[in-house]
């Protein structure tokens, strides 16, 4: 199909298609005899997800072409892929990944704590995972507002985080092939994070409303 | 204290202590005769709660503002509280919530499948709930997508997310008195959002490093 093709059926914009070509975001068209370029599905796939890692999960473009990168040299390696995305190691090869702190960066507060969860639940997760961080950093703040919850009371959170990455790979397996798998390994990750937290939203509701209110959707402080 | 010894205490600087004053988000201080006023441990915990929803959480200054209102007014009423803290009231009565559809927006397309996953669930969720329309923007995006996960597949997640809202409860046990308690709800809805997606990304690593890797934090397409 021509560029306008695919344009209207994918509904991203021709001069921004030229641009994710020129990025290498979107692999490049077949030359045809008329000086232009052929298009096919695998071209309506991909620019499908770009559009969604953007719009949809809110990444940048450059975060977006990471990703992209990965799932192009990387295929072959699940593993390397999800590290890609949970932001582990570096895209580009310029330095090998896991040798130690990612940078000087100052440690936060709750570092500690959120290396004794990290032990407690027996999860082997490189140093230079960004996670640790968030969660220090939210312990940290935790400790901070004398919240009484400490990484002790983060641990049944972190059993059901245990379950939740078990279904995670579960999705990746039945894939035929490894490109597939990888690319479902970034939506996974990337794509069901607002998905997850919609769905505890609701629930949270649900069971605030059995356990604290009146009926689902009424005020009831009348 | 004075105001210095509480931005001493805090860490958040007097001119914005005074603008949290302005804006009502801070509690006035006792005024003593010297025409200055003293603060006291409450003035140093709610300085430390703003600062955690906007440092740590990334809220707007309106959205904690709409936040601590709501501690202010509703704490005798919890279920009222997880209302406003979830977006599903608004936290001024300026309209009755629950009545139908906040407003004329266009319906996502995957509200539908969203409506058969909370069904399916149980859940009793008033219609104005915005997780809904988050579920719904990730189930039209995976469906475009062709990724072969509908709403029965994200069931696996939803009763995860059951059992995560169950400990969210059970938080809320054993505080003394209700502030406390619409606070603790407060920091349970939206300080653990950020440290519930960091305890999925580190057990993603983990079981991606059991299932398709080689040991944590190698890289292994050598």
């Amino acid at each position: 199909m021509k560029v306008s093709e695919l344009s209207r059926r994918t509904g991203v914009q021709v001069p921004l298609i030229k641009h994710y070509l020129r990025e290498g975001m979107l692999p490049p068209g077949r030359s045809t005899a008329s000086n232009q370029a052929e298009y096919g599905e695998d071209h309506v796939h991909r620019l499908r997800l770009i559009r969604t890692l953007i719009a949809v999960r809110g990444l940048s473009a450059s975060a977006t072409k990471e990703i992209l990168d990965a799932l192009t040299t990387e295929q072959e390696d699940l593993h390397q892929v999800f590290g890609i995305v949970l932001g582990v190691r570096p895209a580009k090869r310029e330095e090998e990944a896991g040798a130690g702190p990612p940078s000087a960066e100052p440690a936060p507060a709750g570092l500690a704590d959120a290396h004794e969860l990290i032990t407690e639940m027996g999860w082997e997760v490189s140093q230079g995972n960004p996670a640790t961080h968030t969660l220090a950093e939210v312990l940290a703040a935790l400790a901070d507002l004398d919240a009484d919850i400490d990484w002790r009371g983060l641990l049944p959170y972190a059993r059901l985080a245990d379950g939740i990455a078990d279904v995670d790979v579960e999705q990746m397996r039945g894939e035929r092939d490894l490109l597939a798998q990888a690319e479902r390994a970034v939506l996974v990750s990337i794509l069901l994070e607002p998905a997850l937290l919609a769905l505890r939203r609701l629930a949270q509701e649900a069971k605030s409303s059995q356990h604290f209110g009146g009926k689902p959707g009424e005020t009831n402080s009348a």
